[in-house]
């Protein structure tokens, strides 16, 4: 048992939070497949930019694009009411895991 | 004018190339939206816990869900073809900075 379980067992008011807390988790389960499956199919898009550039002698990173992606992604975090610095570190994030697999290849 | 752009032109083959790259990257656009899309409704979820935990006197980090959380993400992220390493990777900058929005509220 955890500690959270056990505290919830206290009162009955601890058990409706308690069931509220696992409905809001199932939601964020459910979010974080969605977006595990997106991100799979972007490194899907990712990798074939990868051998293309490659096949026909294109620079491998591209910073104007990153400029283009990162004042995008920014604008569009905004319009979602998240943390447009946050966009930003994500996208980074992203981005390093694509030169990773890149240099990897 | 970007130094890709000018090698695009210097072969009729590398102007299909440049074309299947702009594809490419369209597609990267579109699922980086629905991304953020997601986290932003994502982080309205973990919004809610932290206000119910904190309502509730429950303990702000659960490290049994947290191993829940990753165990799962990398089983999905295994079904996805996706580095079940990088799932954890990002489900940890999540976290991370769900903890720094509580911590600052």
């Amino acid at each position: 048992m955890t500690s959270e379980m056990s505290t919830m067992r206290d009162s009955s008011v601890s058990q409706d939070a308690y069931e509220q807390l696992l409905q809001l988790r199932a939601s964020i389960d459910n979010l974080d497949s969605a977006v595990v499956h997106l991100l799979a199919e972007r490194f899907k898009c990712t990798q074939q930019v990868g051998r293309l550039k490659a096949a026909h002698g294109m620079p491998a990173v591209d910073p104007e694009r990153e400029a283009v992606q990162i004042r995008r992604l920014r604008s569009l975090a905004e319009q979602a009411h998240l943390d447009p610095e946050f966009a930003e570190k994500f996208l980074n994030f992203i981005i390093e895991e694509v030169v990773r697999n890149h240099r990897s290849l």
